[in-house]
C-alpha cells in the first residue's frame, strides 16, 4: 500500500444541518468554521490561513453570488483571497479539490476549503427549480423533469436490470435515519421502520418521500496544509491520500447506462489507484444518497459488491457498523441532510470524525482508512477522496 | 528582473463578443475552444487536454448550472474532470487560477481554462437582477442599489477627491471605442466623440450609457500546462510569470476608501513581487472597466500612475498605443463587451494576442510584458495577471 499524502486535513468544522431559521449562509459558514478554529488552538486562523474555498451551488437560493468574499469578509479575512466552486451537489469537493491543488502547487501552506447553501428560505418548488439548474436546461430542464424524477429513471432501470425492488431501496432509508438519528448535527434525528418507508406518498415512481434526501441549510469545512506541516497544528492530522474527479455527459439521455455512474466508477478508480489501496481496504465511507437508488448504485460504483449486488448488500445490514463495510454513518444526505453545496466537505468532515475516533455512538472501530463518494446533479460530475489517519 | 514561469499559455480562443442570438453558452465555448484548437495543430484536445476549468458568473442567465460537465460534454471530453468557478465579473480569471494550480502541482500537465457568459437572451432588468448578486444581499441588493449605483458612489468619492470631471471619464469610452472599431471580434465596433458619451442619458450620476459596459454573450479561454512542455505545441507560448488574486469587504459601506480598490492594489502587488516586474516594465495592460471610472482608478492601483492622477493620464491619451502605458487595445469591456463569466480569460486573450504579435492594427510594437487586471463585482474580488513573451 502506497499512499503519499497530498495534503493534511489538520481540523474540521460542520454548522448543524436543518432548518436554520434567521441566519443567512455565511453566518452557518462562520459556525462551520468556529467548530473547525475552536478544535484547532494551534492554528492562527487570521495568521495562518492565506486562502479560503468555499463550494456553494446556486445563488438563487440567497439571491447572493460572489460567494469567497462574502464568506471570507464575515471571517475577517479580508483581503486574503477567496474563491466558489460550483459543480452542483457536488461544490464543496470541487473547492477541495481547488485548495488542495493551490497547497500541491506551493502557492500556500494553509488554506480553508468547504461549502455552505441556505435552502430552507425558499419553497419546495423554488428548490426544486433552482436544483433543476445542475441538469440540462434545453434536453432535460425544458421538458418539465426535475431530479425525483431523474433518479427515479435511475431507479427503473436498475430495478428492470437485476430485479430490485421498492423494499431494498427502502432499507436504505432505514439504516440512513438509524445514524442519523445518533448524531447531533443531523438535520433529522429520527428512526423510520421499513414500513414507514413503504407507505410514504410517491414522489416520483418508485421513489417515495423517504427514498429522498432533505432541504436542509448547511456549511462545513476543513482546514488543510502540507504534510510536512501538519503536525505545527495537530497530533492527530488526517491525510488524503487519493482524490479522483470525473463526469459523464450532462443529460441523461446520453449516458452508456442508467444502472451506474461513469463519473463515479472513474473517479473511484484514480483515487483508488493514487492512495495505493482497494476497496476491501475502507473501513467506513460517505457516500452520495441523494436518492436511496443513489447509494445502492454507489456501493457498486465504488466496488464494496459486483453489479446488481449493491441492492443485497444493504438488504443484508453489510453496510452498517460492524457490516463488511460501513456506509453513510453520518445519517447521509437522507437523514443528515443535504445542503447541496455543503455535501462534500461535510462528508469529509464525518470521515474525519471517525478517524480521529470521535464519531461517538456511530464510531467504526479502528477506522483507518476511509472514502467519500460526492455526486453532482444525476452524476454528470463525479467526486471521491480517500482519507487516512496520521499515525 | 526575475518571473520565473508558473504554466505556459500554449494558444488561446475567443467566441466573436455580441449578441449571439441562438446560441446557448456551451456553444460559445466550443467556438473560443475550435479558434484555441485551430491555431495549435500540435495540440490534440481529446488526447492532450485532461482537466477543464470553466468560469461562469450565474445560473440564472440560462437556467443552467453543473456548467463543467455542460461544457465539457459539448467537447465531446467526458468523463475528463471539468469544473466551474465563480468570482462575480472574475470568474474566469478564477478558473485559470484553479487550472494553474492544477497543473503547477503536478495533478495535470495540459488543461483548458476558461469562461462563458450567455447574457442578451435575457430582458435588462433580469440581468441587472442576476449581476446584483455580485453584490452584498442584505446590506446593498435588499436597499435597491445595482452596479451602475455602486460605481457611482465610486465616481462621486473620485471626482470629490480629486477634481476629476464627467469628461475625464468620458475619454475612458472614447479610447475604448476607438479599438473596439478596430476589433473584429468586439461587441461594439464603433467610434464614439466625447460629445456623444456626454449627451448620452444618466444611469446613475455621474455614469452615463457611454461610461457603462455591455451586456454580451461570450466565451473565450487559453490552453496551459507546464513551461517545459510548451515546446511540444507551439513555437510561441507565453508564459504566466505573475499571478495576485486578493479580495476586500462585500460590501462598499464596510471599505476604507472607495477611491481605490484595496484587493486590486494587493492582488497587483503580489503580481510584481512574484514577476519580478515594476509597472514601468508593462508593454500593454487590459483592465477591468466595467464603467468608465473602474479604467482610471486601476491605472492607478496598478500603479501605472500616481493617485488621483489616473484622470490626466487618459485625458492626456497616455493610455492609446504609442503613450506611456497602451491600455484596453482591445475595445475594453466598454466596447469590446462584458460577458462576465467570459471576460477574465478574454483579457488573457488579447494579452496574449499582444504578445505573439497578433492584435494587428491595434498592435503594440515588441510587447514583451503584458497584464491584465479583472475584478469581481464591485471590486470586492480581484485578480492581475502578468504574462510574458516566450524568448
Amino acid at each position: 500500500m502506497s499512499g503519499k499524502p497530498l495534503v493534511a486535513i489538520v481540523t474540521a468544522g460542520l454548522a448543524k444541518f436543518g432548518k436554520r431559521e434567521g441566519l443567512y449562509g455565511r453566518e452557518l459558514f462562520q459556525e462551520a468554521a468556529k467548530e473547525a478554529f475552536d478544535r484547532c488552538p494551534n492554528l492562527d486562523p487570521k495568521k495562518d490561513i492565506e486562502a479560503t474555498f468555499v463550494g456553494m451551488m446556486a445563488e438563487g437560493f440567497e439571491h447572493q453570488g460572489h460567494t469567497g468574499p462574502t464568506v471570507n469578509a464575515w471571517l475577517g479575512f479580508a483581503p486574503k483571497p477567496a474563491f466558489r466552486t460550483e459543480s452542483a451537489c457536488a461544490s464543496s469537493s470541487a473547492a477541495l479539490a481547488f485548495g488542495m491543488y493551490a497547497v500541491m502547487s506551493g502557492a500556500y501552506d494553509v488554506v480553508l476549503c468547504g461549502g455552505i447553501e441556505k435552502m430552507t428560505n425558499r419553497s419546495t418548488p423554488e428548490v426544486t427549480e433552482f436544483l433543476a439548474t445542475a441538469s440540462d436546461f434545453p434536453f432535460e430542464q425544458w421538458h418539465g423533469i426535475t431530479f425525483p424524477g431523474l433518479f427515479a429513471m435511475m431507479a427503473t432501470a436498475y430495478m428492470h436490470r437485476y430485479g430490485a425492488t421498492e423494499e431494498h431501496l427502502a432499507h436504505v432509508a432505514v439504516k440512513n435515519h438509524y445514524y442519523g438519528a445518533r448524531n447531533p448535527k443531523a438535520h433529522m434525528q429520527i428512526e423510520v421502520t421499513l414500513e414507514k418507508v413503504l407507505s410514504s406518498r410517491y414522489v416520483a415512481w418508485p421513489l417515495k418521500l423517504f427514498d429522498c434526501s432533505l432541504i436542509t441549510d448547511g456549511a462545513s469545512c476543513v482546514v488543510i496544509t502540507r504534510p510536512e506541516l501538519a503536525r505545527k497544528f495537530t497530533d492527530t492530522p488526517v491525510y488524503i491520500i487519493g482524490h479522483g474527479a470525473a463526469q459523464d455527459n450532462i443529460a441523461l439521455y446520453d449516458r452508456d447506462d442508467l444502472t451506474t455512474s461513469r463519473a463515479a466508477r472513474e473517479a473511484a478508480q484514480k483515487a483508488y489507484k493514487m492512495a495505493g489501496v482497494e476497496p476491501k481496504d475502507i473501513d467506513v465511507a460517505e457516500v452520495h444518497d441523494c436518492f436511496t437508488i443513489a447509494e445502492i448504485i454507489a456501493y457498486e460504483d465504488l466496488g464494496f459488491c459486483g453489479r446488481g449486488e449493491g441492492k443485497d448488500l444493504v438488504a443484508e445490514g453489510q453496510t452498517y457498523v460492524g457490516g463488511k463495510i460501513p456506509v453513510n454513518t453520518s445519517g447521509g444526505l437522507k437523514a443528515k441532510g443535504h445542503p447541496v453545496g455543503a455535501t462534500g466537505t461535510g462528508q469529509i468532515y464525518d470521515i474525519y470524525k471517525q478517524l480521529i475516533g470521535e464519531a461517538g455512538p456511530r464510531q467504526v472501530p479502528g477506522a483507518e482508512i476511509g472514502l467519500t463518494h460526492n455526486l453532482g446533479g444525476s452524476a454528470a460530475s463525479a467526486m471521491v477522496w480517500i482519507l487516512k489517519r496520521g499515525d
